[in-house]
This record gives C-alpha cells, sequence and structure tokens, in this order.
C-alpha cells in the first residue's frame, strides 16, 4: 500500500466557539467530526443560524465515510439536518446523542438518515479508519471522546468535556483508556479550550445538587427551576430534590418537555411513578409541594420563563412568593437579556436565586488544571487547540507549551487550514474553503454581505423612497415627487422636515430637466445626493435613500 | 411659615443603571441632583444616547434653583447639555467634575452656563435646602456625597461610591462627616446599588498598581493600557509605574488626550516634566522605554485600542511582542466587543493581558459589606436604594432590612415618583412623567415607538416596495407593477422569485380593477397581503413591504 498522509482539516470550531466539525483524511477516504451549528452574531440581522460551508466534503463526496457525533449539543449536531440532506452518509453517535438528532429529524422531516448506535468503550471501523468512544464528562449524559487510529498513527479529539470525579449517573470519564492510549502513543490532540482561561478546577455537577438541597429545605412556596433542557444530569439532581422534598415535578417549554421525554424513554433520566405530573394539574397541589423545570435560562424572550416572567405563559401564573431558580449562566451576549427576566420576575414579587446570588451552576468545560491531565494522560506528539476563539487557542497552546510540548508541534489554526501529518512531522500545508453559512427562514445561503450592510443601514437610520413619474415623451415630470418614509423620523412631528424634502427633490429635478440630464443613474444620484447632504445638514442621520422613477 | 412637605422625586436612575437625576423639592423650591445620560438599550435601534424626560422641572421651572452633581461621569453629567439648553440654572460640583462639563460644554457650543465649583467639606445654600460636599472614593477623583438639610431633616445621597482606605491620592473618604450626620439624625438615605450583589468588599484601586508594577518589570517591549478616560487614578497609576521603571508616557484616543489635559491643568494627575512625549515622538524612544496609555478599554469600534487592533490607528502600528494592558470589566453588553478585540490582537502577535488573566481592574462601587458601613453611619430613618436595575434595588433593600430597618421604611420605587416626608412619615403619594427621551444625531425625542418598530422590522427581514402607476381616469394601471428590494434576498441569485412576486401583484392589481376597487388603501392592503403570504410560504422571511400608488 501506498504511504498516504494524514489530513485533519478543522472545517468550524476554531476562532469562535460553537459551528464544531473536523474532517480527517487519509488515502481516499473522510470521516467528519461532529456538525454542529453557531447562533448568529449581532450584526448578522435577521438571521436565524449560521452553519458551516462544507463545499470540501461536497467536492470529495465519495469519500467520506461517515459522520462521528461526540453529544448532542446545537454546536456539535445542529447544522445535520442540513448537511444530511446535501450529503446523506452514515452517522454515529451514543444513544443519547442520536436520540435527540432524531428528534431534530422530525422537526425537519428527515426520515431517511443512517444513524447507528455506538456505546462508549466499543469501536467501529470505517474505511481504514478505527475509532474507539471514550466516556468523558460535560454537561449533557452520553459524551465522548474520539480516538481515531489511522496508518499515520493516533488521533484523540476530547468533545466538549470536565472532570467530574463524582457525575451524577455515576459513570466516571474513562481515564484508564485515556491513559493507555497516551502509553501506546498518540500522534495528535484536538482539545476542548473553552474554558482554558480559567484557573483551577471545575466544580462537580453533584455540588448543584447541594445547593438544590439546601434551597429546597426552606423554600415555602412553588419553586421554578430554569436550566438548559440538555443538561438532563441537572433536570435529575432537580427531580432528586423534588422526591426529597415531597413535591411534585411539571415540566414546560417545548424542548424541555421533548428532551424530558426523550431522555426518559432512553434511561438517562430517572423519574419515578407518580413524580411527574401535568402543568395543567398543578392546582390540585398545594403550592409547597411543587417545581416546575423549565426552560428559559439564558431569558430567551419566547422561552416559557420569560413568558412566565411577562405574564405571558398559557398555562401558569406566577404569584408573590414563588421561588424562581436560574440554574445557568449567561452565555456571553445574554447578559442583559438574563438581567432582563431577573427584574421582570423580582417586580412580580417572586424570589430569584441566579450565579450572582448562589452556586446554582457549573460549567460543563474543563478549566486549567482538568486541561493539564488531559495533556499528561494522552501525551501526544503534536497538538491541535479547538473550540475556541482566538485568545482561547492561544492560551491552550500556551498551557500545552508550559507542560514541555515544543511551540512546533503545537498549530493555532483556522477553518478550512490542511494540517498534514506523518508518523514523524505535522505541517500546515494549505487550505480548502471554510465559513459560515447563513440561515434567513428557508434561505440557506442567500444572506450574504450586501444584505446585511443594507440591514444595518435601515436598522440605524430608516428609509426614504422618493417616487417620481416622468413622461416617455421629454422626460418630464408627471406626477410626484412623493416621498414615504420608515423608520425614519415619527412623520406626522416632522412634516415641515418632510415638506423641505420634497421641495429639494423638485429643485433637483427642475434642474435637471433644464440641463437636459435624463439618464436614469444620473438622475437617481442626484436626488440621493441632494437629499443625503439635507438630511445629515438638517438632523445629522443618514437614512437610506431610494429614489423610484417611473416612466409613462 | 406654613409647614411643607420634603418630596423627593426620581427622575432617571431607576429600574436602571445610568440616567441618573433625582429632584428634591421643599416648598417652592426645588433642587437636582446630578443629570445623567444611558447609552441605549440593544433595541433602540440607530439611538445614540438616551437622556431624562424633564417635563416635572420645566413645568415648575421657576423653582428650581440649580443642578448639583456628585461626580463627572456621563450617567451623572452627560445630559447637563440637552437639560441647559432648556432651562438654564445654576451648576454647581467639584472642581474635576465642573472641568469635565466645560468640555463636554466646548463640545455642544454651550457658553452660557453658570458653573460653580464647591469643594469638599464645603456648603452651599439654595434656597432652603443647606448642601455639604462629602468626599467619598469612586473611579474618578473628586467623587462626593451630599447631605441636604432641609427644615423635614436631612437627605443623604452617597453619589456612586466604593470605600478605600488607600486611595491614590491619599484622601480617603469623609467618615468622620458621614458619622458626625448619622449621630445627629438623617432623615433619608439614597444610596448607590450597583454592586450590592456582590459580597465581601471592592479592592482598593491601589492593588492594580501593584500588579501594573508587576508587569512592567518583566515587559520586554512597547506597553499599551487602555482605561476608562475619566479614572484619573488609574492613569495616574500607570503613569507612576511608567516613571519607576523609565519609560516615557504617550497618550492616544481622543477622551483621553481630553482628560489628561484637563486633570492636569486642574492638578489631579500629576505627570513630571519630560515623562509625556508625543504620540508622533514615539520613534526616538526604544520600545522598552515606552507606555501608550489609550481609550478602548470596551472594544468600541471606533476607540483608539480597536483602531490599534485592526491596523487602522493613524499614528501607531502594533508589532509582535508588544503588550496590551486591558484595565477595565466589560461593561454589561460589551463582553462581545471586548472579546472581538482581545482576539484581534493576539491575531497581530501581541500580548494581551485582561481581567481573566491578572487583577489589573477593581470596580468603582460599593460591594455589601461597605454598603452595610454606610448604611451603619448614617443611620438613616427611611432608606430609597437608588442606582440600579430592580433586582439591585431589591438586594440593597433587602441588606438595610437585615441591618434593622422596618420595611415600611423602604421605598423601592420607579422612576417619576412622587416620595414624601415629614419629620415622622414617608409615603409615595403620586407620581410625575419621566421615562427616556431617545436622542438620534440632532433630534431629541422625535423617534418614538413607531420608528423603532420599524427599524426593528427592517433589520430583520428588509423591505420590498412595489410601485404602480394608474390611471386617474379609469384605475387601469399604466405601469408597474416594479418591485424594489434591500435587506431582503441577494436579488442577482433571487431572481425568479422577484419575477414571480411581480407577477403575482399583477393578479392582484388585475382582479382589484375587475371588481372595481378603486381605494388606494384597499388595494395596497390587497397587494401587502398577498405577497406577505406567499413570501412567506415561499422563503419563511416576512420582510417590509410598502406598495406605492402614483396616478396620472
Amino acid at each position: 500500500m501506498k504511504s498516504s498522509k494524514l489530513k485533519i482539516i478543522p472545517l468550524g470550531g476554531l476562532y469562535e466557539i460553537g459551528k464544531n466539525i473536523t474532517a480527517i483524511e487519509y488515502g481516499n477516504e473522510i470521516i467528519v467530526i461532529d456538525c454542529g451549528l453557531i447562533f448568529p452574531e449581532d450584526e448578522m440581522l435577521g438571521i436565524d443560524v449560521v452553519i458551516p460551508d462544507i463545499t470540501y466534503l461536497l467536492k470529495n463526496r465519495e469519500k467520506v465515510k461517515g459522520i462521528i457525533l461526540t453529544h448532542g449539543h446545537e454546536d456539535h449536531i445542529g447544522a445535520l439536518p442540513y448537511v444530511l440532506k446535501k450529503i446523506n452518509v452514515p452517522v454515529y453517535g451514543t444513544r443519547l446523542t442520536l436520540g435527540l438528532v432524531e428528534n431534530k429529524f422530525k422537526e425537519h422531516n428527515i426520515n431517511n438518515a443512517n444513524l447507528n448506535v455506538v456505546k462508549p468503550s466499543q469501536s467501529i471501523n470505517l474505511g481504514v479508519f478505527n475509532i474507539e468512544f471514550i466516556r468523558t464528562s460535560h454537561s449533557i449524559p452520553d459524551s465522548v471522546a474520539l480516538a481515531i487510529h489511522t496508518p499515520a498513527g493516533t488521533v484523540v479529539h476530547t468533545g466538549d468535556f470536565k472532570i467530574d470525579y463524582t457525575p451524577i449517573n455515576g459513570e466516571v470519564m474513562d481515564f484508564h483508556k485515556l491513559a493507555e492510549l497516551g502509553q501506546k502513543g498518540v500522534l495528535v490532540l484536538l482539545a476542548d479550550s473553552t474554558n482554558v482561561e480559567r484557573p483551577g478546577y471545575t466544580m462537580s455537577e453533584s455540588t448543584v445538587g447541594d445547593t438544590f438541597n439546601d434551597i429546597f429545605l426552606t423554600a415555602k412556596q412553588r419553586i421554578i427551576v430554569a436550566t438548559f433542557a440538555s443538561n438532563i444530569h441537572r433536570v435529575q439532581q432537580i427531580v432528586n430534590s423534588a422526591i426529597l422534598f415531597d413535591r411534585k415535578v411539571a415540566v414546560s417549554g417545548r424542548s424541555m418537555v421533548n428532551v424530558v421525554k426523550v431522555a426518559s424513554e432512553l434511561g438517562y433520566l430517572n423519574i419515578p411513578e407518580g413524580t411527574l405530573i401535568d402543568i395543567n394539574d398543578m392546582h390540585k397541589y398545594p403550592d409547597n409541594k411543587i417545581v416546575v423545570i423549565t426552560t428559559g435560562s439564558q431569558g430567551e424572550p419566547m422561552s416559557a420563563l420569560a413568558r412566565m416572567a411577562s405574564s405571558d405563559h398559557r398555562k401558569m401564573e406566577l404569584i408573590p412568593g414563588d421561588l424562581v431558580i436560574i440554574s445557568a449562566t449567561p452565555i456571553p451576549g445574554n447578559e442583559k437579556t438574563v438581567a432582563k427576566v431577573i427584574n421582570q420576575l423580582f417586580k412580580k414579587g417572586v424570589d430569584v436565586i441566579y450565579e450572582a446570588l448562589a452556586d446554582v451552576h457549573v460549567s460543563g468545560h474543563a478549566c486549567q488544571e482538568e486541561l493539564k491531565l488531559m495533556h499528561s494522560l494522552v501525551k501526544p506528539k503534536y497538538f491541535i487547540p479547538v473550540h475556541g476563539e482566538y485568545r482561547h487557542l492561544k492560551q491552550h497552546a500556551k498551557l500545552a507549551s508550559e507542560l514541555g510540548m515544543p511551540k512546533e508541534n503545537i498549530f493555532i489554526t483556522e477553518n478550512g487550514s490542511i494540517i498534514e501529518f506523518t508518523k514523524n512531522s505535522g505541517a500546515i500545508v494549505g487550505s480548502v474553503p471554510a465559513g459560515n453559512i447563513l440561515v434567513d427562514g428557508l434561505g440557506i445561503g442567500d444572506v450574504g454581505n450586501i444584505v446585511l450592510r443594507d440591514r444595518k443601514h435601515l436598522s440605524e437610520d430608516g428609509l426614504i423612497v422618493i417616487v417620481v413619474t416622468i413622461s416617455k415623451q421629454d422626460g418630464s415630470v408627471i406626477s410626484g415627487p412623493d416621498i414615504v418614509s420608515r423608520g425614519f423620523v415619527y412623520v406626522r412631528e416632522s412634516e415641515d422636515l418632510m415638506e423641505e424634502a420634497r421641495k429639494l427633490v423638485r429643485e433637483v429635478l427642475m434642474e435637471c430637466e433644464k440641463n437636459k440630464i435624463t439618464d436614469w443613474a444620473t438622475l437617481k444620484s442626484s436626488i440621493r445626493d441632494a437629499l443625503r447632504n439635507f438630511l445629515y445638514e438638517k438632523i445629522k442621520r443618514n437614512p437610506m435613500i431610494l429614489p423610484i422613477i417611473m416612466e409613462v
């Protein structure tokens, strides 16, 4: 067999937290690790989600053997419905991960997917690759790291992980497998960089359960806990506390209802018979016998918690004395929406416990000391920090370097880079297309920079449309100019300004007529320039100006 | 003299952090404490700043004796230029505060202001009120609390404060005056709630200087420190470290240059001769002999630091090895812009030290134990928590209550409430107009909900304009329909969609003509409804649809 090289091509997840997807290629075979989405940046106005550019996979579609998922979070599985529609290859993941994927596929009307359950500690063969699934800890159960054995050597991809010696389900991360791999020799490590800026250790998930018990012990009325639907261990701990303090559990919020259903069916969530009640039956129980588990921990305006806070929830009205626990940290960018919900809740007379006030959340990602353990167990020859903004990748490289890895063996690289390895070498050798595909409604990739620039312009100063009808014969004005504005000024209070604007456009048109200017481009730009200067002078605003000429 | 009641009317600063302004009224006299602005919420698209509604002051303009400023931050002085244009009353403040106000007035071409310097420990009489200025500590020098003596009793307003036993200028907060006031009896306390969620103490400003020295000790190249221009003690510490390690200091960023100038002239900043160099002369010194003090610690896109990070600064190009210190915490909502700048800096090969990595910032606001000291010294009969979102006011009320204040003596209230006091009573008795006045360019208050709603709509899905010319005689279509879109789809890739839309509008018009529908409102809404349904069906987007009918 001709000696080939191993290529690792991250198509997403570098210089960003989200949209994780990495291609691993050897000879004529490619496997893909994860297939996530990312939520739009503030400046991507009107965009719903952002998915990776998979041009490279489509160009090499006959090489792609399958997609392997590390866990069931949106930034690892969220782009699957879009990607599988273009390239329907087998998908491999643990049972819960695929349960969540199936749920997602139902919403997207996908029913021809080839889903294959793999258990932690099992391995599969895909072409030349042998892939071991290795149990880790994270903020969703059934998360795995992967060891990918290739002819050039072994690649370890941590997925998202933290180290938890006392996980809720008792299934501790498989340190022994990682140690064994390290002992045998690992060529490349790709590791989660999300929390690399934080010194020390992430606390165990079970510490949150202790906090819940402390809170439940003294609570006198209903308890409402908001958390991420996918954090099933968190949900389990809420259920455990409810049972301990003899409360019934109701569930609210579409994704929470879905996840609780899937996780219960698959055995990842253990809710004893008689504990769960329908939210419509809450009135049958005293207030101090009820816990509601809900979505909305990020203050999402349409979520169940936000609706409760604004008295807009169909099935539940909060009353003074109710206790709301927000069991999450605001994801960067969500601080203000979360604060808004907290303020609304307090105004309703509800007690609110949130991260600033008690230890009701722990992260799902490894801090510095945990990362050091991972590096020390796996002992890779080469290292690619992944899952992070540039600053995280940089800090993670520094951490690896401080543990003794030569700087030239660390690759801080961007989406689309091809990093090529042999048993004894590693180098960035080129790049493939990679980037953001914007999804807006049913449109995938049809909103680009021009559209976004226009949306931004419109959002800041609004719009003025000037319509004028001119004669085909002699170019004289037959009707108009009419001016319509939106998002510019409150017209009723600015009639004078608009009348002056109309007068100005009329003068411009007369001037053009006098000078026999008839080509529309010149006419339009004359109107636009005159009006722009006038408005900026008058009111220091710069609306989009849209002259429209009709000819009759 | 007829016995009057004391009224405290917060016109801003409640249920929000910013826009601080409070009216204090007794008999026929009103004084105003602070006059700040707040930066717009995300949904206030295109708005520059937000100022308080002062309808109540304008209605009672003959009563208003003056405005008293506690310190020179924007959320306490920023609305002055707008307010003084409407009601030109004397302004009182400490020297630095008024120095910054004067600077601001220059930019707004205000030159008829009546500014009066008052020193800490001095007092002034305004009508019936005697007002004592009391030195405090905060993230800007010359900050004061106020004791306002009225016939009904004494009101203490803390302004923004922290407790710093080792402030940079050696001028410790006037604990003795506060203790004396408490001893004699204080009717009402209004106190800063910003940091009430944080347990413990805020560290002394001087701890940041120690960190600077540690960093400067080992730095090999240029050091660039970004911080708030108004944090003059921070600037002083950077200068001190520069001198200690034999570096020259250059200043970048318009507001930093301004503040350094004002503060130096007034003696609040002590920069020895020969330390300061022009930024254009930096090349004359070795890299390890230079410190640049700059704006941009919040990642503001037009700031000096952001320009350096994007290689867009006219006078300075960062080079690998330069060290940037971001000596600030992101204000909630700015996390992502700050992260973006940090990522850009790292990509340039620059070392970056920020809050996650070292103690390069302390807050200017009191944490719980400091607030407890303030309450314990002042011993007020009544308490109004101010300067905070609802959750902060609520927590501050809880803190006061835990210190022994009866709940009925604490007023959590909103902007515009009238809280009326006698020597022995306090109650909310009514309200006056209060709210947000939006400033957009030169327009003050002309952008309201309708304009903002339109901007939001435009920002999310863009716009479609349909123009059609119809005959005056018989309503038949003479020209069009023409369709223009902006911010909707990339037209060149969606020609089919736009052609279908045009066809649909044509059909609607023919239908209307057939049914003899000639009133424009019906015609327009028929077009709008048909097009909206069509586009939502086709592409799940909901652009603003603007039908324009021209008649000839």
